[in-house]
């Protein structure tokens, strides 16, 4: 079996950690690996596969006989250093949002689209994690009826926003506890007891960037030039998983029975639906691990062609790392 | 000026106690006072206006004489209660769920349908919690355009679940940073660090008995027979007020600047939409005060005739204690 070598970019954040985890966990195959990030952490040792790697700062000769480069980081460092790692051979399957748009770049969700992967110059990039989460709770539902229009609520984790994230909740959980002054750095206000209406910044319409994600990745994923999305993303106090509450329209009249089963059946999703046991997806059981859970599904009240759901999915994995590694699968022809 | 005599059954609840803070604060010319709980808080001293009353344990005899009773106990304590206190010649101006869907009953927001509350036969109800803050937002827009349908994803806090809700979430704190069991009673879940996608019992078409008010109690507060509503009940892990995110279609197409200014003229809303100043309602700012706070408002991507927006709001005050004092309010012709 052919093996890989394979560099990481941002390998010390919250995804790129995620990223070895989720190489080591599937068994990817790796000849070599050479992990990148920000002059703070070279030196670093990270272990992968019982070996020991150091951590080095990526320069433009750095990625010179890679197979691929999984890149998390920043905008700006994946701007950066895209032309070398194209001109280097390697292909660059990047996290951040840099190049999700760019027409000559398949944004991939292996189960929905995984073939628009092949179809690269070089870059590859992976939705946003809300986005993903979304999508593959109902790419089921678009295997039975064309998707016209969603109306989707996000309830996200704190390590949305980075490894720093969850640890600046813990501590406010601290500070309000010992009645001590609560602080914040990573989120514009305290998380704790608390829920922050936004997430990324705000453009003309009134919407954040982070909100018309959902629509503008969703269209080209989906190939749904004409999807409408209605997107209101929210911060709360939850370390890890995101959760979305979604209203989805689509072209024709389906039955929950139908949806359930097509939901049932799609890769990488768990339908969690049996009120009756209280069973439904809750962060506390979705997280560290890859399945998207799907529940709470029912007919909407207001269209008989529209259905409401409940989807929670660990938006560091799946919403991130995983996506990426599997897109790397994909490519070389390895299940996952 | 004319003082009443007023009773409270379910004094020590959270809502009760909040009942009695708000006759404080408003000023309601109290002649006399009855405090009326279960028989384990019966000899409790309760002060109201600098004055110690004793808890006492209903019977038919008990309400003779008042003038008002505000009920902020269980279903089942309202209706073993009704009779004897209409009978008695007070109003009973009901915070549980048993009456609201009665016909010969009016269901009250004073803001939007206080003259309702005049064409009692003895029994006044309460709304919902999340009802009453999600219908205190949009009144606006209804005066701007009838409203056809509304799409609701509530964040709803501990609170609402009793004064015990909150102190669950507290003690799960401790127990999370202590690495103790985390241990529930009042939720179906740990609540900290998760969020619960069931309010309510489920019913046969999938919803729960929460989410079908906003629709039912919304059609009747706001005479809109038709009006439609897909909603989705969350209980997240937030001591206090309930946030919701709204998606409202009209009959007409509004603009932005008129929903704002007829939302910024809404008595007993505020208007906080300035993102560019990341000013937009949060739990932490609308807790223990009477004001629902809109923002975040924005038109529909999906339909022109429809706006999103997220509001936030006090359930234990606006959502539950403070209106039923309105109620009364409106009824003896206080201004609030």
């Amino acid at each position: 079996m052919k093996r890989y070598k394979v560099g990481i970019l941002g390998a010390t954040g919250a995804v790129g950690r995620e990223m070895l985890n989720i190489l080591e966990e599937y068994k990817v195959p790796i000849d070599s690996l050479k992990l990148f990030a920000s002059q703070k952490s070279v030196g670093k040792q990270i272990s992968f596969n019982e070996k020991e790697y150091m951590v080095e700062e990526a320069n433009e000769e750095s990625f010179q006989g890679l197979d691929f480069v999984l890149g998390a980081a920043s905008n700006q460092i994946a701007k950066k250093y895209k032309d070398s790692i194209v001109q280097s051979g390697a292909i660059f399957i990047d996290n951040s949002s840099a190049f999700r748009m760019d027409d000559t770049v398949p944004l991939v969700v292996p189960e929905i689209n995984g073939e628009d992967a092949f179809s690269h110059k070089g870059v590859i990039a992976n939705p946003n994690c809300s986005t993903i989460i979304a999508l593959m709770a109902i790419s089921g539902i678009s295997r039975l009826s064309k998707i016209k229009s969603i109306v989707a609520s996000t309830y996200q984790a704190t390590s949305g926003a980075g490894a720093a994230g969850p640890v600046e909740l813990k501590e406010q959980m601290r500070a309000l506890l010992e009645h001590k002054e609560i602080k914040n750095s990573v989120f514009p206000y305290q998380i704790v007891d608390n829920l922050i209406p936004q997430i990324g910044n705000f453009i003309e319409n009134g919407y954040t960037t982070e909100e018309m994600k959902m629509q503008n990745e969703g269209r080209k994923i989906m190939h749904l030039p004409q999807l409408k999305v209605d997107c209101t993303c929210v911060r709360v106090p939850v370390p890890r998983s995101h959760s979305i509450s979604l209203m989805v329209c689509t072209e024709d009249n389906l039955s929950i029975e139908d949806i359930k089963r097509e939901i049932s059946l799609s890769k990488g999703c768990k339908l969690l639906d049996n009120p009756d046991e209280f069973l439904y997806p809750m962060p506390i059981h979705t997280s560290n691990q890859d399945l998207v859970y799907v529940g709470r599904i029912r007919k909407s009240l207001i269209n008989e062609n529209a259905v409401c759901l409940w989807c929670c999915g660990d938006q560091v994995r799946k919403g991130a790392a995983t996506n990426a590694v599997q897109i790397m699968m994909k490519l070389i022809g390895l299940k996952y």
